[in-house]
């Protein structure tokens, strides 16, 4: 498969028919912010792999604006095939918070004020108001917690985790049909739920009998995808792979093979990893689950290493993803960010000379970068990048894509060209995770 | 409305049933790789926000996995309640690729090979795979151009950008319905493809009628989202707003009120910005669309000055943003990722002595630091930030959320002590915004 756009290129892709049937769930996001785009849906995608953990799928996820006729039509077309519906968002104070209402009605539901637990929203919001010395008396206040205690007959209340309860609500009593669970919308409130919504007794009804999927992750680097699909067709072709649903991605030059299966079809999951060491070597770089940003950190950690950074048109990007990981500070030591030349040679000692000789983005500043990041810091490995990111600024002989990266280490400096498509943003993060790669493969002592 | 996680936060939402009836699209993203999160989908929004400006309103967005029976289930749903229907994604040229045969299923419709069209995919492939040295003459890579060239009886061809053509696909003779508009997967070929998409006869006769809506964004930096929800409540009160779709959101403390309006709602528009201002005072950062990272950018470059920055628990994060934007070399110099304590006092200059007595996260060491990076760099302005991201390293004296920031211009040295909620991830985003306004505020001379 040729694809322009690493960010959304599946190389092989393998319908789910082959598994046995599960218990499915549908799932419902609600609010206009995230039909629109102004935030990105946390929540969907975090369902589906939890679910997925316990055997139950999810075929479909229904974003839907603030309309209250979209969410009920959604619920209604969901139903007939899911043994368990949920929602998220739309459990606030204000009146256009309207999930519970919603549900309450396509689960022929009367709402009533519970007054225990509308007693205990208060006192939660009086907790949170005092912290920022904001007044709790007042009419609205008042009226939100009154209209977040409002719940559906004979649903289970899930206690707040921020204001907002979360329900299960039962089909109505004269019609089959799935339960629907209400979550709240921010993320955190709604992870911190999950536990108590899963051991709820209508929802482990309604998910008993799946049987829990493994899922293995395979990462390679480095092989276009043509190979990897050509690896994948002469293994289907010589053994029995109607157990595992094979999906493969390919993000910023790392192909991800994610295989699911049943405990059943273990054996034919150890043939399929043992398939793909024999073919891509040691391009393959994680078996275990570890991205190469977990790799490395545990890498320099085993290795008492430390590590500074010295980056042009990445700008900060590779120290800050050194740093995303917790205990970073063990072997993140600092960096410069060497935007204008003049930095480059103040900041880490690389002549300007140099610079105008063979051009700032050039194999030899990205050395000079990565040695004097490594002296200047007196670590055990300098990383630097130097590039075109565009959209200005690219020659004929220095085109747009244009990165040369840098490793300097105790033994040698690593160095590579990269020539990288896609836009200023692409280029940059692809950039950075070369780098993250060449640092990996300096740490192993891979050629 | 109280609310932990900002980043999905919105105040204040109003149903848009006020607004006159428009024509409906809706939209189905196909993906496994979209619907576990392992890919997140920009299609979705971008196609929203596309439709919206022609006055098209999107009531749902379904995601289904690669599932045959889940997308054609989909589109029978939408169907009845859309002018017009849009798929993304599953084009390939892999035999998983299967949207292409699923619309020509609901809609009725035989496929049949297009010879000259399979033509022009196979000279694509052909220019694509030379660049690389790869092999066309395969029988895989035939079968995949063939598969591609596959098009529904009766459906329109919208040119390649990508390898995949796009299609606009009837509904069947018999039945009146909506017209499919198929799209490929990547966002750049997605987004290329779309002037010729709407441009075709079957969506242009879709979608004739609609009256584009003006979109209008205020943002304002500070205040709580309750104080907000009751000026709108207020304006609501003593104004006619039903000509108006207003939605709000905070994100990383900035609030952003979005409002969607006929032109014929203008004077109502006029009145609610007049409102805010009014409200807000210089609070009220951007009235023009613009981002804070937009008008930092416009007040360096109107400014002629420069900037550097020091950085410690974010690492990298505020000079890679000041990067973000094209043309960002005209004001980023560069910039100092100061993790460790040494690297505080060897890159710019904070005494030693001084950490030990205060402590690194503290405002006289945000002070010194973002002083030497202005110093050091020689540049207009220094910013710095210095915080406890966590989630270990807090004390009860400086918990985790703990930053201080500061921006140091040629008259004076601004600070600023937070205490931030969330994850390391969010305590490290939002310092980040937080630097990017004490900048701004130091540009326009605000107190």
């Amino acid at each position: 498969m040729v694809d322009n756009d690493e960010r959304r290129a599946p190389a092989h892709r393998r319908p789910s028919e082959g598994l046995e049937a599960r218990a499915r769930a549908g799932i419902v996001v609600t609010g206009t912010e995230v039909l629109t785009g102004r935030v990105t849906d946390a929540n969907g995608p975090w369902l589906v792999e939890e679910l997925r953990a316990r055997g139950v799928e999810v075929g479909q996820v229904i974003v839907v604006g603030d309309r209250p006729a979209d969410m009920a039509s959604a619920l209604r077309y969901l139903a007939p095939h899911h043994e368990l519906l949920i929602t998220t968002g739309g459990l606030g104070p204000t009146a256009d918070d309207l999930t519970a209402a919603v549900v309450a009605e396509v689960q022929q539901r009367p709402m009533r004020v519970d007054a225990a637990l509308e007693s205990r929203i208060q006192a939660i919001v009086d907790r949170l108001y005092a912290v920022r010395g904001w007044d709790t008396h007042r009419d609205d206040v008042r009226a939100g917690v009154r209209k977040q205690a409002l719940v559906p007959d004979g649903a289970h209340v899930l206690e707040p985790t921020g204001t907002a309860p979360g329900l299960v609500v039962p089909a109505p009593d004269s019609t089959p049909g799935p339960p629907v669970l209400v979550l709240p919308g921010p993320p955190r409130e709604l992870q911190a739920m999950w536990p108590a919504a899963v051991a709820a007794p209508l929802v482990e009804a309604a998910l008993a009998g799946a049987v829990p999927l493994l899922q293995s992750t395979v990462r390679v680097w480095g092989p276009p995808e043509a190979e990897l699909a050509a690896v994948l067709r002469t293994h289907d072709a010589e053994h029995d792979v109607s157990g595992l649903e094979i999906t493969t991605c390919l993000r910023e030059g790392e192909l991800e093979v994610v295989t699911r299966y049943s405990p059943a079809a273990q054996d034919a999951y150890t043939e399929l990893e043992a398939t793909l060491n024999s073919a891509f070597g040691d391009r393959v770089f994680s078996t275990d689950g570890r991205t190469v940003d977990r790799l490395v950190a545990d890498l320099l950690v085993d290795a008492h290493a430390t590590v500074a950074t010295a980056e042009s048109c990445t700008a900060g990007l590779v120290a800050a993803r050194l740093a995303d990981l917790p205990g970073s500070s063990r072997y993140l030591i600092g960096g410069y960010v060497t935007y204008a030349n003049e930095a480059k040679s103040a900041a880490v000692g690389v002549p300007a000379d140099l610079i105008a000789e063979v051009g700032a983005v050039s194999k030899e500043v990205a050395v000079a970068m990565a040695e004097g990041a490594r002296h200047r810091a007196g670590t055990t490995y300098g990383l630097s990048v130097t590039g075109v990111a565009g959209p200005d600024g690219g020659s004929a002989d220095k085109p747009v894509g244009l990165v040369h990266i840098a490793a300097a280490g105790p033994d040698r400096t690593r160095q590579r060209e990269l020539r990288l498509g896609g836009g200023r943003d692409v280029i940059r993060a692809r950039s950075v995770t070369c780098v993250l790669h060449l640092l990996r493969e300096a740490l192993t002592g891979q050629e």
